[in-house]
């Protein structure tokens, strides 16, 4: 029997989480190192992933009437520099392009605020032409990233970036937060990963924007991963990019704008999230292979096991199944093989399951065995895979739940933090006061949850007047 | 009445063609002028065509097997270096990159084949990992573009790459020409777009293949335009990369390799192909919009009208429909940017047709307009929409029969060239000769028909042996 380069995961996940992340994600095929310092290569397996996550959310985007486009990956640089906050904020991470014949150097995009509002300036003359609403799926480039930790921070990585101008205030807040909300039920309906929402502090704002909103998601390493943002932008762009419309009142206005994205950083979260000692774990809404069929042949009677496993792929022909045919493998190394690469259900059909009408399901997530009837494999299939989608997320979200320490001192505070929890606190919300918190945990604040009441507290750090309470801890 | 800054095409199509097809792209809305020098930006409605071009073709590629995945746009100096004649054949269209602190350039890529082979030579071990077959959708940056030509001619632009191993030149050649042939279909099925296929003599073979295969477009000002590319390595790249497997006989082996290739050019190919001085024309299999519904509305009863529009709308569910229902412009306005933007139907509803129970039906290839009963409109419209699709291609078809030339002399190869026709003549083959052609006319060989009887002729040029005959002509 050859066997295939593959040993298994030799790290436990709790012990050694970069080690083990590193491992499921190359040994499950997801995404490789490249030999391009800070750069990746996202495999088939991976990309499939990704490849389901831009149906589901094209799909969320056409219902919005957000249409599709594509901007030139050169930014000229005095684009960056007409925006002020923004050119001071991306300056670490931009790389730069010169030709010999060139005027001047052109960035590769951090992100397309820039060059897009240029067009949109030329694009918008009337209220006739709001709302505008464009995204684009394309790479992006943040130069300074030297180490990669695949699919969670790269020098290039892929996403999702929506720029939309609107006539008033009003629009431009209820599609950020409209779009927030999308974030969050792709995160925890899709991806099963529960996530935290909120405003971001004055110091995690985007540059440039008026507020940022986040989803935050906590790892289980104690780490919290920032997995989509809407920023609403105010008229700051437009002023800077000579963005106006003649309003119904015949006068000129300057419009409201708004920009968000999530990235293939969404792929590094659900792994993981849910993965275990064997490898990934793959919610069904998203993996690309939602049951493999594991055909267990002798030399006699293999033609009948064969039609049959083809037999039951054709009965359960609306979900995504794969028949593992491969010769010269035993069961048990396929076995081993898709659970490493988490498909959340196994089915087994050898002699004994033809003989009583029955197949064989493994459930990834728990490893449970249950013997469903022929007849029933369909309904159940359904059934078991809704249960396996709920119960990942039952699963994270409770111990998200249990990771938040409400704190009113700084003791209490740095305990939480140095316990890899996540700590609720007043706080005051000035840069300042957080750049001292981060210089003295390196934990910072990650998000302010929206709809808290107002009411007068001290702040965990500074001890001044805090009328919020922010979620704080440490992040990638 | 106020009304859009749409003017309509000012120039022929015939007359002033590269003024006529800039125009048509821009104010037709397909994709803008940007203000980084050779590129372009691809606004929403060119983009929702290469969105039906990439749904058509990733159907194509996973009835084939062939997986997407994404690899860095970064290539490292010494990958370039090492497959000498690719070296060679891409060093005037390469971007480099290069950080402050890093050891070497990088390369923004203007193909894929190195950077994908070093991963393939350590992903590829055993006969087990063959075929191994990969494509990926991405940006592409040539960098020795300075004028733009929309669609046709960028700095950067969107593309498919595939990149297939095999264990035998039989597998591989299959492939080759097997992608070639899905290339033709998606020309000339879906955009309807007559094209040539066949061979690339030497000099336009692909640097690093051991020969390349084509479909060429001839466009209606008399120039060709390649749509796609496929080529077959040979095990060039194999010896270059180390890629190696262990065949079932034990012993090591070098495969075979093929990539292919088509891009957001092909968008161009067919609004140069089909349209005319009221704009584009676009084909029913890839319009974004199939049928425009324009209610005919008065101060009274337009509630009425609406509501039918609607209901017509629902009726066609299977189509891509439109209503446009904007307010302030006129019927008569809004036939003129719907026939600028291309839309094959229009489809008008006013007091009068419901009162008749009727819709009347424009097309926009013909301008015939059909009274249709309102029972009868969905199988009308598929039934129309199918005739377009026909009459476009049959159209250009015809058009490009009569472009053929077949000369045997000199003076028949000169007076073809010069009257913006296609020569088919024989031709030696030798890079030498197509050189001199090039210098004399401009013209060169585009393509070497396939199955052509041997026989033995003289070459139009140098008038040496020539075993088969090529088209030649002038190319963007």
């Amino acid at each position: 029997m050859e066997k295939k380069d593959i040993r298994g995961i030799t790290v436990n996940k709790e012990q050694d989480m970069p080690e083990w992340y590193g491992q499921v994600v190359v040994k499950g095929e997801l995404a490789d190192y490249s030999p391009v310092r800070g750069t990746m290569i996202i495999r088939p397996y991976g990309y499939s992933i990704w490849e389901g996550i831009m149906g589901y959310f094209n799909g969320i985007l056409k219902k919005r009437g957000v249409q599709n486009a594509y901007f030139p990956v050169f930014i000229p640089k005095k684009f960056f520099e007409k925006e002020a906050e923004h050119a001071k904020g991306f300056a670490p991470e931009v790389a730069w392009v010169k030709g010999k014949d060139e005027e001047e150097s052109l960035a590769l995009r951090p992100t397309s605020e820039t060059i897009i509002y240029d067009s949109y300036s030329r694009w918008i003359r009337s209220h006739r032409d709001l709302p505008l609403r464009i995204n684009q799926w394309c790479n992006i480039i943040r130069w300074e990233v030297k180490d990669v930790k695949l699919f969670l921070r790269s020098r290039e990585f892929l996403w999702q970036e929506g720029h939309c101008v609107y006539e008033s205030r009003e629009e431009c807040d209820k599609e950020t937060l409209g779009i927030l909300d999308e974030y969050e039920k792709l995160l925890q309906e899709i991806l099963a990963v529960p996530v935290i929402k909120g405003m971001k502090s004055r110091m995690e704002t985007f540059a440039g924007a008026e507020y940022t909103t986040t989803i935050e998601a906590f790892m289980p390493d104690g780490k919290f991963l920032q997995c989509g943002t809407s920023h609403n932008l105010g008229q700051g762009f437009a002023k800077a990019f000579g963005i106006s419309f003649l309003g119904k009142d015949k006068e000129s206005h300057l419009p409201w704008q708004n920009s968000w994205g999530f990235s293939t950083r969404l792929i590094g979260a659900a792994v993981m999230q849910h993965g275990d000692d064997k490898g990934l774990i793959l919610p069904p809404k998203i993996a690309p292979i939602q049951a493999v069929i594991v055909p267990i042949v002798f030399d006699e009677g293999k033609e009948e096991i064969l039609k049959e496993c083809a037999r039951i792929r054709k009965a359960l022909g609306s979900f995504r199944i794969h028949i593992d045919s491969r010769e010269g493998y035993s069961p048990g190394w396929k076995y081993n093989d898709w659970e490493l690469k988490g498909v959340p259900l196994r089915i087994e059909i050898g002699p004994k399951d033809i003989e009583k009408k029955r197949v064989v399901i493994a459930r990834r997530d728990t490893g449970e065995k249950i013997d469903v009837k022929d007849s029933a494999v369909k309904a159940k299939i359904a059934e078991i895979l809704d249960d396996i989608q709920n119960h990942l997320f039952t699963r994270a979200h409770e111990k998200l739940k249990h990771s938040i320490v409400e704190t009113s001192s700084w003791e209490q505070f740095l305990k939480a933090i140095e316990g890899k929890k996540i700590a609720f606190s007043p706080f005051c919300g000035s840069v300042q006061c957080e750049e001292a918190i981060k210089e003295k945990t390196s934990a910072n604040s990650r998000c302010i949850p929206f709809g808290q009441k107002e009411e007068l507290k001290r702040c965990i750090h500074c001890g001044k007047d805090a009328y919020s309470s922010a979620y704080f801890g440490k992040c990638y």
